[in-house]
């Protein structure tokens, strides 16, 4: 890495052309990292004139050779493995050739997911050894700690190999950067015994239980929001539906309270210490402060972000991935996939 | 059927060993559909002693001759083959031989699914035309309505032509029992759009869109709950997923606000309006009210309930079964599957 010519601990590459609000709330991210971090260079990636607009707009301002242009944007409904083959000069696709090509240790990116997974793979590829990446979904738990959930749709139709490797992959992560000293690592299935499951389960069982990983069997879609493990690895296919799932039950739930408070002006006053009180309660669940999740697997670091990412969101992206690299955790991957004969 | 020798319009088998709190819930619901509906008979299955004890202990009277003695009881936790093989004279066992010799239309138990089940399937047999039988499970919309997920895990490793044939039988059921005119049928898949899925969601798509159903594409996880599809179909390894993680959900909000309410007097008494307040805007969400749910495919009616289920949930799965034999539930599904030449 070009850390000695840079002068700096590390480099992102953020894409400012990435969320809903862009280049706006990049913008405000960007600036705020910059002058929290000095150690770190941001460099924003996407069309130079509508940066530098939101820097005047926000009266901002932020290194001017730390814009790499970028005159393509990849919308949130392209597709996305067409949209990197014909949008060469977009913020995403460039983004990636810095990571590629050293310039940039990460890529953070708040655009369309599925454009900034397939970047990643095709363009910084992947660690040897991993067969496909995973995005993990931290669920908070009834016991205030943290359950990540491999594979939510990097991809589907996951083999017993690729499950063995979230786990790894995943391992690694929730001891690095969340500090979990030997995190335990459950089977997603549809009972606690080893009998209970599918194809899929039984064979990931096998090589699970040979592992070295703190593996405590098969556990049950109640276990994802009740701590029992601390990572729990599925088909990409299964977690994206229970990860869309999960946050279609807080709009309901907000639904229903809603029509509650339409029924009278007893009704109202009662929904509103409700709204107060879920707010608090329910604290853990705001996506805004964990920021992104990172692609696992990838030969490099990319976090992935919200469309909706907040500039709190963001930066928390940035710090993610600026801790990431501190811990040198492509290395630890490959290091510990290799154990494995991978 | 022996209507003409009963001179009853309808007999149903209820397991009285069944639920967590047998038989002392199932007598209650029994003599009280028993008073209320004279054109049911209902034949308590169980062990007679037990039985007669817990209607003198809640002072009730039944019929002798409607008692129909069992001596084994399979508990929860027995592996249900094992248990429908060993114990002949369970009152599982025995239930569905009454529905397999025709002396009752209907079998009703809140005891071990899986014995249900695999009693139902084994002993009164599939229909014609179905591959694997179904359960599913109800979830509450925001529009208000209902959608029905199938399967929730009656069988998992669920093939293309298993998917259309819940979706078959859920369509009738969705239009016959909860009066859906024209009932919209979703698949589960990780994207709306038709070249998002996995294996299988291809195949299915094949299979549906050749149908007459009224499918409406893929549907997302999130889309269970906002009302977009009146029945969505999925493997039931994932369909049993999503349901225990949904049932998670409450006893997760239920302990956010139980931690809320700890901090404080303050915070005790509102926590109380959020109780209360939840408890009118998630009535929907009440299962005692639904009662159970059927195992769709079978060639009798079985209704399944939670082992937890309360009298009135008990009265309520009676009454679906009372209203499935109304209507020759069974014989409108045969007719249908024949169109597809199944």
């Amino acid at each position: 890495m070009n850390d000695e010519i840079t002068g700096f601990q590390c480099t992102i590459a953020l894409d400012a052309m990435g969320g809903d609000f862009a280049p706006r709330n990049e913008v405000i991210a960007a600036v705020e990292a910059f002058n929290e971090f000095p150690e770190v260079r941001i460099l924003l990636v996407g069309r130079e004139k509508e940066i530098l607009n939101a820097l005047t707009e926000n009266n901002l301002s932020f290194p001017k050779e730390n814009i790499i242009n970028a005159d393509e944007v990849i919308t949130m409904s392209e597709v996305p493995t067409v949209a990197i083959r014909t949008k060469k000069n977009s913020s995403i696709v460039v983004g990636a050739n810095l990571v590629r090509d050293k310039v940039a240790h990460a890529f953070v990116s708040a655009g369309n997911t599925g454009a900034v997974m397939a970047a990643s793979t095709l363009i910084i590829g992947r660690i040897k050894g991993v067969g496909r990446p995973a995005i993990g979904a931290e669920f908070p738990t009834s016991t205030g700690a943290v359950c990540s959930l491999y594979d939510v749709g990097a991809s589907v139709d996951s083999k017993p190999n690729h499950l063995f490797e979230y786990a790894i992959l995943g391992s690694i992560y929730a001891r690095e950067i969340n500090g979990i000293a030997n995190p335990k690592v459950g089977l997603l299935s549809v009972g606690e015994e080893d009998n209970k499951g599918n194809e899929l389960v039984f064979a990931a069982q096998k090589l699970l239980k040979e592992s070295n990983l703190n593996y405590i069997g098969n556990v049950e879609g109640r276990d994802v929001l009740n701590g029992k493990a601390d990572i729990i690895v599925c088909d990409g296919y299964v977690g994206n539906i229970i990860l869309k799932f999960g946050e279609s039950v807080l709009t309901f739930l907000k639904g229903k309270i809603k029509s509650y408070a339409n029924e009278g002006f007893l009704n109202k006053l009662k929904a509103l210490v409700v709204k107060n009180v879920l707010k608090v309660a329910l604290k853990d669940m705001d996506y805004q402060t964990h920021g992104g999740v990172p692609l696992l697997g990838i030969n490099g670091i990319t976090i992935i972000g919200h469309g909706s990412s907040s500039p709190l969101a963001i930066k928390n992206m940035i710090l993610k991935a600026k801790k990431m690299h501190e811990i040198n955790l492509i290395q630890k991957f490959e290091d510990e996939l290799s154990k494995y004969g991978n």
